[in-house]
């Protein structure tokens, strides 16, 4: 942390600062300059919040320096993790670029296994469906609970593809990680903290989704959460981010991808079909994404999307996302 | 919901639309203009996703038009909802601006206890401290759990103050419920939908913090499903939204106190201390809040704020509160 | 500036920086920390661009530290600028709360005296009212021109009340500082660098509104352009900032006005008409700018605003005017 | 538009609206539904303000439904529009991407010139650079003027490149159209109406940036005013908008391609450099603009960046810029 002063201030003000710094049992590291002193703050913890310093007179400014993540970040970990799952038959942040798709919910068996069906024929290699869904409505479907996880089991079976499907709260997280391959923890839950600690003590690897306005500071606290109980299979998530524009639900933040892939060792995948929120914007954002240097993509897709349960207008058709894997190969990516 | 077409639709396109909403069981209204036709959708459930229509061929754009919530409307309720404590001693959403104060986390017994008398001095009547902290970082203070409860307890007994603080999550919430007045729910649990639930089969009345990026339509959702399991004691709570802004954590969006007055029958409170993230803009944004027409405010006040353990830079000293006080009076507030 | 390097970075790469910033003719003063090293710039102009360091191996961020705007600044001027209409009938940044009121745009003689006394009556000390009018669509009606300066010039003549008008490009300009007292530059043109130096050696203040998305240090710099030229007759405007939000057409930033007071010695005025863009938040927003401590108000007033060829659905009616001007007398604002 | 009114609304209140709705000289046409009556009104002109109904009695929301533009529609132009430089030699619009490169502001002969052949050996088909900068200090470099666009010339002349340049106001505008083959409108300016009049009398394609705020409507408009002078060739550019995010200077919106696309017959570029605001970013953020489907790039090279005189950490080395090309024809993608 870095404590600007103002011009005018006396060296009384500057002597506060030194002193309230050393209170706290951190070093104070005056730094002179021209026109103004700057108060360099060594030994603090990652999380102080500058704001303490503003109400010392003579102070203009406090600005952050390190940053209060330690365990997700590349300088702890220079090499990149990887996820790998079965006997290796899947490895989500190498090469290959991972394709996970299916239905926004669980709805029935024969739904379930008609889409799996078909994203697995077009290059898929997990189903995603939700058992237990999060709804803004309390008077909305809510999902199949343990029947949809069952049935999510039996796909993996018949299919061979592998699953992934949302943990909702702590409790729930308990049924989820017996049938699932990887624990999905949605984006109204990024700061759910009790089910961020529940997943750092599971024995799956755990999707990450960023919260609708989060910065990837607080993205990478809440992977933090979930490594520092143990558990170092995280991938993360982008899926949009909320701003002022009105010609789609979210806005997809592709500048994330190389941020994350700089500052961290996780593996980084994109929702493109939350971003978008209308099926004719997935597909040229699945391109953009598998351009950009995303490890996977977890998208949408429904048999009968006018008939879904939940999120149908952003769900692909099958031959669309069928569209959508060849023109991802044909920009030679490898899927 | 109505349903826009292209100049260039044909009567086929109509027909089809009108089909898809037959088809849910709705009903279509089509209403030729000169340019174009636009077809009302009736009967349809408040959260229809807009998108549902877009892929058919001549639907330029689709426009929701009902609202998904029901009971948090002034529609159902034409008469203010006032919350009222004790014996009458505190009436939440009638004239008097009612202030909660208190520290960002209950520390001790010594430390709750000298704040409490200090605000309670100064004209709040209730007290507010977090015993269970949601904190972004896994390695800070967590809060003391029940033993904070108890000490919450004691400064109710010895000073007469009502007490307000926060559930976590829906286990916590059954032990806050026992020794609260108010249960809070915070920000990132807005859209925790196993707490939200819980909290509506609560007996005590419930304050609900907007999400850091929440529109007013969600937020009043939120309140949804509390009131939809039987709770119609709800609060809601407006503390700063996320915006590009870069001189305070968060912007105060007042803009949305009349808009709930007059959309909801729910008496809302507001909190300068999180909009504002830094002590020196607390007491203009309190004063701001009580003349937009809030009915309450929560604020920090911490005796030592240089030590405090969360959120100790934008809790006010005790004299700062007086102050604060003395300047809402001055302005004619019955405070 | 400061430079932040990573754990791993090697003296090499640290030597790296240091050249990189003595090339620049600048100085580099390394602060070396536990975990890492940090490098302080000394002497570089305050608008270096920090992404200038980031291609260096083992640079980890880049921090600005000074401020690019100096005339603008209160370490340059602490104590406040206050500007003088007239013989001193008007102080715009001294105690009394200075109300700038009248229509949008002036349509017509008639129109525009009616107005201009019906707020004389209720307190305004200024008329505001567009002559050139920067309208969204080509399509819409721009403003009466120069004819409409007259009408303002007869305004002052009759009633008394000062003048505020829009310039809204450098030659307009020249007309407007004719007739005007207060040359107004809108929210569109707050980075037009011509009109601003155009403004700069303009002999009237200058009223300069934030842009729809401006941080305060664009905003500062704007300002700046201004003062650079020789005026140093400015007054800032917040008249709100576009937002994710839906309820108001923008969200009315009132942590600004602490924030300004505290970085500036200009005067800051609030716009609540723009901010909501709609009528009823119009009256409380201008309660909560009184509060807040701003030095004035700008407000729409239209005597029929169902007919008004601009902006009518977000004028206060006359008779809300008086209300508005009531309510602030009755929180003990010097109106 | 539509006036949905409350639930509780009377047939007295409905009528208001139709008579208000009258007296504009549009058509009423009310639609009784289930629950309330929404009213709709036809004949308005596009740009009707949605607040002009809020303060009748009853009235619950009112809702935009038409555009406010006509000419840059796809409804009123179904086909593309294409632009045609040279005799054919560069088509935007068309199949292939095309891409302008250059440093921000040219500085030299010797500069532009040398970058200009590394840019044309890579494969870019227009050089980009700026003879008048606008910037947001006064402090800084404001381009070399008139010189500038003399270099421009030479660099057209030697190398067989297209200049793409920016006017700057609409005095400027008048030299830019002599010596460019495109005519740049710059972010700040997007709605600077005067120099987008004038742009639109230019005998020469006009490419206009999006305003760091602005929604695609405000886009889609400043182009109208462009085209209802008369000029159709218009080039709409992406180039980042502004969010709460911290890890890139703006967010590039690539949901706008496929909606800009779908709304609209005219081409559609991107900038990744300003987008990023830092290099590490542009090659991924170029990669995936190519693959969304946007018809051109408008990247920033520079052969000495750290010398620029503006933006140049954002500005690729000539040799990342080779690597860009490279990869942007691995995927497949006419370069």
């Amino acid at each position: 942390m870095l404590v600007v002063m103002r011009q005018s201030a006396s060296g009384e003000d500057v002597r506060k600062v030194v002193e309230r710094i050393e209170e706290m049992g951190w070093e104070a590291k005056p730094i002179p300059g021209e026109e103004r002193t700057a108060i360099g703050v060594l030994r603090n913890p990652g999380q102080t919040d500058p704001a303490m310093f503003l109400d010392i007179p003579g102070v203009r400014e406090v600005i952050p320096v390190s940053k209060p993540y330690k365990l997700v970040s590349r300088e702890m970990q220079p090499d990149n993790t990887t996820i790998t799952l079965g006997d290796g038959e899947v490895v989500i942040g190498g090469e290959r670029l991972v394709v996970m798709a299916g239905p926004c919910a669980v709805e029935s068996e024969g739904q379930a296994m008609a889409i799996a069906h078909e994203v697995k024929r077009a290059g898929a290699l997990l189903f995603r469906g939700g058992a237990f869904k999060p709804r803004s409505s309390p008077y909305s479907f809510q999902g199949l609970g343990e029947k949809g996880l069952e049935i999510l089991a039996k796909v993996r079976e018949e299919t061979g593809l592998f699953i992934i499907t949302e943990a909702t709260d702590h409790e729930v997280c308990d049924m989820v990680e017996e049938y699932t391959d990887i624990i999905q923890i949605g984006t109204r839950n990024m700061q759910n903290y009790r089910l961020l600690r529940r997943a750092g003590q599971a024995r799956k690897p755990v999707l990450l989704k960023r919260g609708m306005s989060a910065t990837l500071d607080e993205l990478f606290m809440a992977a933090e959460y979930i490594m520092s109980e143990g558990n170092s299979q995280v991938i993360l998530c982008e899926r949009g981010i909320r701003t002022f524009v009105r010609h789609s639900r979210n806005t997809l933040d592709l500048n994330a991808i190389p941020y994350i892939k700089r500052e961290s060792h996780l593996p980084v995948v994109v929702d493109p079909s939350h971003a978008a929120g209308r099926r004719d914007q997935v597909i040229p954002l699945a391109r953009a994404a598998a351009a950009v240097g995303a490890h996977g993509l977890l998208v949408e897709v429904h048999n009968d999307p006018d008939r879904a349960m939940s999120d149908g207008p952003q769900s692909l058709y099958p031959e669309q996302f069928v569209e959508m894997m060849e023109g991802i190969r044909g920009m030679n990516v490898l899927v």
